[in-house]
């Protein structure tokens, strides 16, 4: 029976996690692939540290070399870091040592480098985790799917916004409020920004939109706009009109070319998505044959994580037993246009306030009316608060609903634009 | 470039959208596979009946011979029967020639025989259209779950009974009526005997448990009943204590023995299978490491069903392209023992109906009480017909319950059982 040897650079949940799952899976893997697969080194800062599993002390390490000077297999990058990590993992390559890496962050921005690197040195390379985690959306997407054009893909894909957006809207609490218990919980970190902000989706969506629309998309491509505005007002409006806010990493191609978003956006209670609670992420794909699917599952944690390396590990092996060759990752890459967000074409709600009770609402609705952008609810009788007014438009040009909110700013030094929701009717 | 030559069999509503899915994605096949997919040969019943592709005339054929001393790589069966398709099937490999099947009835039926005669003729067998149309899950479970342990899976995998089940739910109808209404729509055969009474889905539960837990399952292990008997009444107390009425395949393994069955269910409006609405299907699976995941597209259908079998003659391609040896599909099954429906533990809806205004509550639920059976709900109260009792059980083995409704009837010649229906609060 042939060995496998393992190398984890790093050994935090994610690590101990994939520690863990091969440990607790070992005589199935050994069945069905015909292998052992060793734990042989571990990368970490601190090996005097005490650590909750029962490791060998003497596989942990804090010097890369140690790694890529043994007889290594299998790389299995778990640190999260970027320079380092990417340095890690192109040594990596150079050695002629496959790869898994769980980084969003390095692939969204560095992916085309490694997919270089890793075909040039004939490794596997391999990141389902860096992807909603436990949910297997690449390998659905290259394995399944392939051969069918996908339209449209729609994500929920942050556990951490998704459980701070279902709270507020279950319990109608505010923002805040509901981030200082998330904290507490462990369900947001210390500092939530990567995640509130949408930068985590970002990356998420930079990776799906290449791979699905076979393009390099990166981070920086990606239009992102986060969480932190949305008011248990706004939350209250949108259930009032069957409506729930999510986070949403969105992505599609239209005649070639590319719309890269995270944004929140009000989306019907009637779809799927909707219902995707807590800290579960989802990713509803639109696609020229099956149509509309979508997949759920935990994007973060421990074991979630965990699973999907596994599950790169399981494939790496047995490509290696099969002696495949390795395909260049980004070999049907074409360059595409990104469209600006002020290009895309969609509904808005927006939330005026007016700082004193003065009855303004005719002179805003003529702005709309005089830039031809349709109203299709003006919500201001329906709400108890005299000084604010919710207006729902019709799908328009971004760029015009932002010189819209210019000239609703000049009207009046009273008013103010509390919020500008997008709409996503057609999920 | 090389030819694949591919024979279907079959030229129905599935038959048709494999050619129409092959044609409209020939760029994009050619292009990743390095090959022609040619459609060189179509098995039909009438090879004169005039057809809506246009598809040259000379490629029908009547006569499986055609086929079989033909020049074909790849046989894709669509026909549906029984054992006409495995003949063709079996003979097929014989002649070393792979197979895609999207034949549930005959695998659920024949695995073992078919799975036997692939390996040993060296051939490809791939089935993933069998098993609730274009969701992926063969494929999850083979390329993604795999390595870790498969838990239970849960299911809405028909999609005429979940069209009718979200009728009468939505709209308080009586099952005869939306079965009308779906017959007339499309949505269910004029004979829907296979749909309503479980036996498509109980087809499905065998093949997924069979994979999932290394053994056989065949269709006749798995226990099935349908939703003839759920009436509005059920639903509407269904609804009224937040459940919503799903037609499950549910099967999980416990201590090496295996539970397989089909039948509808109470499930709480809170979970995620709930919401799967209309003719959609979803499987829901619990595994080790990734916990919770769920997996939904539309379970029937000329593309959805096509997009399955396109996935098939991708990965076949694939794998004769790079030489990949034929594993036999049942390498690591072992034989295990399947529960009997008998000794399931699960919570129990019954509506007693009674022939006139009596007042036996007090002996119905002595009955109970004797037979130490926890009632946690007994909704009489609640309900205005004051000929229906409800009663909802703590968890109780299923032959217990049995007991009870035999000593329910033996109460009084006035009392009948007007529906008894499992609880699945923990999907």
């Amino acid at each position: 029976m042939r060995n496998i040897n393992i190398a984890l650079l790093g050994f935090g949940t994610v690590g101990s996690g994939v520690y863990n799952a091969i440990k607790s899976n070992e005589e199935t893997l050994k069945k069905e692939l015909n292998a052992n697969l060793i734990i042989k080194k571990i990368l970490v800062s601190d090996k005097t540290k005490k650590r909750a599993e029962d490791v060998n002390p003497n596989i942990f390490t804090d010097n890369f070399t140690d790694i890529i000077t043994d007889d290594i297999d299998l790389v299995v990058e778990v640190m999260g870091s970027m320079d380092f990590a990417k340095k890690c993992i192109l040594t990596a390559f150079e050695r002629g040592k496959h790869v898994i890496s769980a980084n969003k962050d390095l692939i969204a921005t560095h992916g085309q480098e490694l997919y270089k690197a890793a075909y040039e040195n004939n490794c596997f390379f391999m990141y389902e985790a860096s992807v909603c985690g436990g949910i297997p959306i690449l390998r659905v997407i290259n394995n399944h799917l392939f051969g069918e054009k996908i339209e449209k893909i729609t994500g929920i894909m942050n556990g951490t916004t998704n459980y701070i957006l279902s709270k507020m809207y279950q319990e109608g609490l505010e923002y805040k409020d509901v981030l200082s218990e998330a904290q507490r919980l462990g369900y947001a970190e210390a500092d939530p920004t990567s995640d509130v902000e949408g930068y985590d989706s970002a990356r998420k969506v930079a990776i799906l939109s290449s791979l699905c629309f076979n393009t390099y998309v990166t981070f920086k491509d990606v239009y992102t706009e986060g969480i932190t505005n949305i008011t248990k007002q706004d939350i209250s409006y949108a259930k009032k009109m069957g409506y729930n806010i999510k986070l949403l990493g969105v992505s599609k191609e239209n005649d070639g070319k590319i719309e890269a978003y995270v944004y929140p956006a009000f989306i019907p209670n009637t779809c799927q998505i909707s219902n995707v609670k807590d800290a579960y992420n989802a990713v509803y794909l639109k696609s020229n044959l099956l149509g509309e699917s979508m997949y759920y599952a935990k994007g973060a944690g421990s074991l979630p994580t965990a699973s999907a390396v596994l599950s790169d590990i399981v494939n790496i092996v047995k490509n290696m037993s099969l002696n495949l060759p390795v395909e260049r990752l980004d070999r049907n890459f074409e360059k595409k246009e990104i469209l600006s967000i002020d290009e895309i074409f969609t509904k808005y709600y927006l939330r005026i306030s007016l700082k004193s009770n003065i009855d303004i609402s005719s002179e805003i609705l003529s702005i709309f009316e005089n830039m031809g952008i349709g109203v299709v609810k003006n919500i201001k009788e329906d709400i108890k608060d005299n000084n604010t007014i919710i207006v729902i438009t019709e799908k328009v040009k971004e760029s015009k609903i932002k010189k819209c909110i210019e000239s609703l700013k000049n009207l009046n030094k009273n008013l103010e634009i509390g919020n500008m929701i997008r709409i996503e009717d057609n999920i």
